[in-house]
Order: C-alpha cells, then sequence, then structure tokens
C-alpha cells in the first residue's frame, strides 16, 4: 500500500499517521486520512462466510486501510449488516426502490461500532492503553464495550442530565463513566487538552480512524447491490463523522475504479438541532453552534458538530445536500419504518422521514433508488414511545375468544 | 427433497405437513418435521454476501427444509450472527477454547427471528392471513415485527402484568397486543383451541416450523468451526424449542455425513423455575408445572415448557445433559459476558454462567470446546441493571482534569 498521512480537511497540511491528535495545529480543521491509489481491491467476492470466525472489515477491505498492524481478535464482527429492500413502503412512498442499510444488527446496535473497531486499532498501535469517549449515547456504549474486549482503561465521559436508561448500557461493560456538569460542547474541547496531557486516546466522533470505519458502509452498499450505484444515499447526521465517512468511502471506490459515479448524499438533521443545514441554506464556510438545542433524541442533537465544515466542504464539492425533519416527522417515520419489521432510534428515522418529505416535495422522483441509513436500534431509547402509547385495557383469561372475535368483526 | 410429515415426538404418528395444528391428536405432544434423506448439501462455501440482498437461512440450507414455497422478500437477514472467540474469559474460566454464538444481533435482537421467519412461511403457504403469539417478550417483538413486514393481521397476547418496558418494542410494529388476565401459562393452551377454531396461525415456540428455523444456529456453528465439531453446545433453555431445533440441526447435518458426531448439549435454567431440570434429575419422563416461579428474568421461567418432555427424550438419547444457575449466577455472567464486548439478556447470560459453574466442578475440562449460545440482547430488559448500580456521583467541567487524575494515581 502506499504510503499515506493525515490531511488537514481545512488547509491541505500533512501530518504523519502516527499522530494521536484528530485537528489540524493550524487551523484546528479535522483531519483525514488522504486517498492515495492503493493496492487493487478485487471485485471478486469474498465470502465473510469462508472463513466466518476470522473475517471482519478490515479484513475485507485491507487494502483500503492504512494501519500498521490489525488485531483481528478484537472485533466483534462490526458491520456487514443487511441492505433490507422495503416491502411496504416502497409503495406507501411511491418509490420503485428503497432499501434500508439496517446498522441496528451491529454488536452494540448502532454504525458507531464500524468506527470504534478501526479507530482502537489506531490507538493500539500508536501504544496508548487507556481510551475514551464524550458521548451521550451510542458512541458511549460502543467504545465502553470495545474497550472491555480489548482490556484497556477505558473512561466515558457523560453529561450529568443524561436518562438512566442511557446510562445503564454503557455500565454493564464496566468502564470508567464521569458525569460532567457543566457546558456540555465545551467538554469536546476540554477532551482534546485532556487526551493530549494525560495519554489518553479518545476515540471522538471525528477522529480520522473513526470515519475510516464509516467508509466501509459504502463499500457494503457497492457490494451489496453489485456496484450498480444508487441515486441517494440519506444519512442521519449529528457530529457529521459518520457522512464525511460514507462520502470517503463511496470516494475511494469511485477513484479506484470500481464505481462509475457516486451517489447523490442527502444529509439529514433535526429542525430543533440543525447547524450544518442552517450553514448549508445560508452558504456559509462554518457552521455556528446553536445556542438553544431541542431534539427529542440525543443521538441527533450535537450542538456544535466537530465535522460540521468539512462535511459542508465535501457536500458541495460532491453535489449532495442537507436537510431537515421535525421531531414529529421523525417520530411518524420511526412508526413507518416499523411497517418493515426494523425498530429505530427516532434519530435514525430521520432518513426515512428525509426520503418521504423530499419526495413529496418532487426533489426525488419515482425512480430514483434511495438508501436509507438507519443507524441505530430502538432499544436504546424505548422510553420515548410511552408519551405513543396510552393505556390498554386488559381482558380476562376466560373472555378472550370474545375479544378476538370482536376484533377480527370490525 | 424426499416427502415429509410431521412426525409426534410421542408416539411417532404420522401428519401431513400442510397441518398447522401443531400437536398431535393421540398423545398431545409436540410435533416435528421428520428427519429424512434431503438433497445432499455441498459443504463448498456459498456466500451470504455473494448475493447479500437475497440470500437468507432458507436460500442457504434450502435443502434442510420443507416448505412448499419460500418468500424471500419477508426476510430481515435474521441468522448469520457472529461467532465470536472469547478473549478474556478462556483464561478467566481457564477453558482453551470458548465462543459465543451472539443471537444479540439478529433484527429484533434475538434468536427467535430465524424460527419466526421459517414458521410465518408455512403459515402463508397454508393460506393463513392472520397469525399471534402468546409470548411476554423476544418472541411476541419477533412475531410483531415479521407480522408487520408480512402485512398480515398480527395479535400478541401478553400477561397483564407484564412491564412497560418489555411492551414498548412490541408496540412499535403496530400489532393487535391483548393484555390478558388470568393462568397465563393455561393462555397457551387456549391458543392453540383459538388457532383452530378462529383460523389464526398461532408462532408459538412449539411449532414445528420453529423448530427448523433454530436448526440454523447448528448448521451455522457447523460451518463456522470448518465442520470440526466443538464437545459442548450451552443453551438457555426455557420452553424448550430451541434447544429442540439446535438439537435436530447438529443430527440432520450428522446423518448427511458433514459432521462425524454430534456435541453434547447442556441445557440451562434458573433454579427459580427448572421444570425441565426437575425432570432430568429425578429421571422422569415427564415435566411437571412449576407451581411458584421464582426467576429474574421472564425470558427463562416457563413454569410449563410446551417442548419439557420431548427435550428430555432427545437429551437423553443423544447424551445431553441439564444444568440450573441461580439469579446471581446469571447476573453475574451478564456482567462477565460483557468483559467481551457482549451485553446479553440475564436468560441469555445464563449459558456462560452454567460453563463457569460446570468447569469448577470438573465435569467441563479445559481442553473442551464449548459454544454458549447467547440468545437475547440486554438491551431488552436493562431495567434489572438499576439494582446494580448505584448513584454516581457527579464532576464539574472545570474539574475533570483532576478528576482523571486522582482515577490514574489509584
Amino acid at each position: 500500500m502506499g504510503k499515506k498521512n493525515f490531511v488537514c480537511t481545512g488547509c491541505h497540511k500533512k501530518y504523519p499517521l502516527d499522530r494521536m491528535f484528530p485537528r489540524c495545529d493550524e487551523c484546528f480543521e479535522p483531519l483525514e486520512v488522504e486517498i492515495t491509489p492503493g493496492e487493487k481491491f478485487e471485485k471478486k467476492i469474498l465470502s465473510p462466510h469462508d472463513d466466518i470466525c476470522d473475517q471482519d472489515i478490515l479484513d475485507r477491505y485491507a487494502s483500503f486501510y492504512s494501519l500498521s498492524q490489525v488485531n483481528h481478535q478484537l472485533s466483534l464482527k462490526e458491520g456487514f449488516t443487511p441492505l433490507i429492500k422495503a416491502n411496504i413502503l416502497s409503495s406507501i412512498l411511491d418509490l420503485d426502490t428503497l432499501y434500508f442499510k439496517n446498522e441496528t444488527v451491529n454488536p452494540t446496535w448502532s454504525f458507531k461500532d464500524r468506527g470504534t473497531f478501526v479507530c482502537l486499532q489506531h490507538a493500539i498501535n500508536l501504544g496508548y492503553r487507556r481510551i475514551a469517549t464524550v458521548s451521550s449515547g451510542n458512541m458511549a456504549v460502543s467504545v465502553a464495550a470495545y474497550g472491555a474486549r480489548a482490556n484497556l482503561k477505558t473512561f466515558v465521559l457523560v453529561s450529568s442530565d443524561m436518562l438512566l436508561e442511557k446510562i445503564l448500557p454503557i455500565l454493564i461493560y464496566n468502564p470508567i463513566l464521569i458525569k460532567v456538569k457543566g457546558d456540555y460542547g465545551k467538554l469536546y474541547y476540554k477532551s482534546l487538552e485532556i487526551g493530549r496531557e494525560m495519554g489518553i486516546y479518545f476515540l471522538n466522533s471525528d477522529v480520522p480512524f473513526r470515519m475510516e470505519g464509516s467508509k466501509s458502509i459504502a463499500f457494503e452498499i457497492c457490494e451489496q447491490l453489485n456496484y450498480d450505484v444508487p441515486e441517494y444515499v440519506v444519512i442521519p447526521t449529528s457530529s457529521g463523522g459518520n457522512a464525511r465517512g460514507i462520502i470517503k468511502g463511496f470516494l475511494e471506490f469511485y477513484q479506484q475504479g470500481l464505481i462509475s459515479r457516486l451517489p447523490k448524499m442527502i444529509c439529514v438533521q433535526l429542525e430543533g438541532c440543525a447547524p450544518i443545514y442552517q450553514a448549508w441554506i445560508h452558504k456559509y464556510e462554518k457552521i455556528s453552534p446553536v445556542s438553544d438545542p431541542k431534539a427529542i433524541d440525543h443521538a441527533i442533537a450535537n450542538p456544535y458538530p466537530p465535522s460540521g465544515n468539512e462535511l459542508l466542504r465535501k457536500l458541495r464539492l460532491h453535489d449532495g445536500m442537507v436537510t431537515t425533519v421535525s421531531d414529529n416527522e421523525a417520530l411518524d417515520s420511526q412508526c413507518l419504518l416499523a411497517k418493515e419489521g426494523i425498530f429505530s432510534q427516532p434519530a435514525a428515522a430521520v432518513s426515512l422521514a428525509a426520503i418521504k418529505k423530499l419526495k413529496i416535495k418532487g426533489i426525488l422522483n419515482k425512480k430514483d433508488r434511495c438508501i436509507a441509513v438507519i443507524t441505530g436500534s430502538g432499544l436504546k431509547y424505548s422510553g420515548i414511545l410511552k408519551k405513543q402509547f396510552f393505556d390498554m385495557e386488559t381482558c380476562l383469561l376466560e373472555n378472550i375468544k370474545e375479544k378476538i372475535s370482536s376484533i377480527l368483526e370490525k
């Protein structure tokens, strides 16, 4: 493989790959592993089942990753998630072809596992024995799980107002969990300081090798559609890292001649916390923090997304777009998606909500093949459903037949 | 494929495969699809990735299934779950080789999806447009999801004392959910009546084609270990259906000459509700209902398992065994398993708890290769964790460095 560097996404300054700090020293924009021609990837299909105990995304797509070493034993078989074709919703939405890239079946039930697995390798290769993350949800769970498996000292910094429902699935992996009171947005910047000073590798959302993990979503979509690129890929967008990674993945397959064009990427935010969308419609170069975020699901409510500026650049360069949906549209789409048998977080259902909205507006056409990335499981945040379901009546065992009869007669 | 029948597991009476009622008219024991030589299964590896959008367990293992038709579009890509090799626990437990068959990454995060997908096909082939289940947990979620995807009228009968936490992930799929007050054990028998009289196909735990779904766990284990059969497969056991199916799967591969012997099967129940274990140690032919079940997790607390008698017969015939663990051992093992990055239900962790216990007792040896089947996700029942985690202190943002320093110095 070619010798690669990190490159600053803002000023293009290069840095060696053995750097932990994820930001540029000059302009403070996030770094990225540069795209340079690597070994040719064989279109011939390798099977994850061929040697199902050993293969993971870093085996299958090895030529697209610049890691000096890989400890495959740390894998929990993240990725290789199914692309589920809509049965019912394609007719409801009047779309010929709609797919769901179902990330809810990852080892900790969100897309975060791909990036965690990959940047954990980088951390270990650099000699770190302490990792950490600033997260209020999926990333915290994922880092805690992989940190446990890798037997590393793992710090998870959460906001002090976090719901117990969300803390428990982190605590089970027994990390050092610290509830932090104060401006949670500032904690991200504090974490960069702590990381540098205290020898702790923070696996945050904008770490270059986390983005490298997200690339595999694009690679898999290409393979699953037999390299026949869809028109649109729609991505729930909070910190912006996942979308950056997916775009980079398509670019890398494109530059290797594996696909003939790029899909259009649509990033979706919630109206109540849409800093990337605001910058997009106002044609700003930089995002501004949202001072008073009001969104139904924390997982998609980063008020000052670390990857925001770079995502704007990528979307402008490659003909993408940003849109928003309301909390209610997200919740409605959560129920809509369940008609296909997939129970997502509200945050994850925004991709479907956007497709519905853009189809009604005529921006999407019936023949456009769309892929909604479904980022995380609804079990992560089922408490939100309480509001939707009223108390049901109870039926006595001896009356059950009558009850069912009366329902069938309706 | 050879012409197959249902055969009664008790008296061996045969019935045609186009029968809905899952029990024998004579002795009331559960039916099973008989094992007859089918088409030869090719050991050559087919890849689920070869055509990842189309393949499911009924493609890959088609020659082992007797379905007149299969609608693959109803699949949510259940199965093909990873076999995760223990990193940390093999040394803690002093076992050379320990694997986890991680069923928590199924479409509704439990093993139930395999059986639901398969028996749904049978229901549809028989012309049913109404399905139902009696379940307080994983099966209810699974049937509701697949019922939605197949656009069938779907009834879910739950106990009136069911926790809201468990009901919400069922309701999201919008089934007709009925809370039933009365003896929940009797509801199963009532459901058989209702099914027959009202034209509703009940996808309960002992339906023969649900067992057929569970077979695929055995098939995959064989493939994943390159047909080198492990010494032990350890299965959390409640209604007994999953264990029956897994044993049948190994038998079918054995009878086709694909594996040279059967693994020993260890079924695990919780001490507070162990009807199969009680019959096992007392060498009874039939199980007796547990009158006052006390178990920490409903998912493994069936007081009168429909498949109990047949499971006893299968285990005796094939040199298996039954054991129990306590609630606390289950909870401890849930935490132990999380060291490997896997968050299971307490019910699912009993397989690991049993391995630990049997290793200490000297029944398992260091060189025995063991597979613990991890049946369902911990997210399904995270409320139970509240008891384990005390309230944590909160740290102010400005003190975070000092806090971390003090932890690192310890």
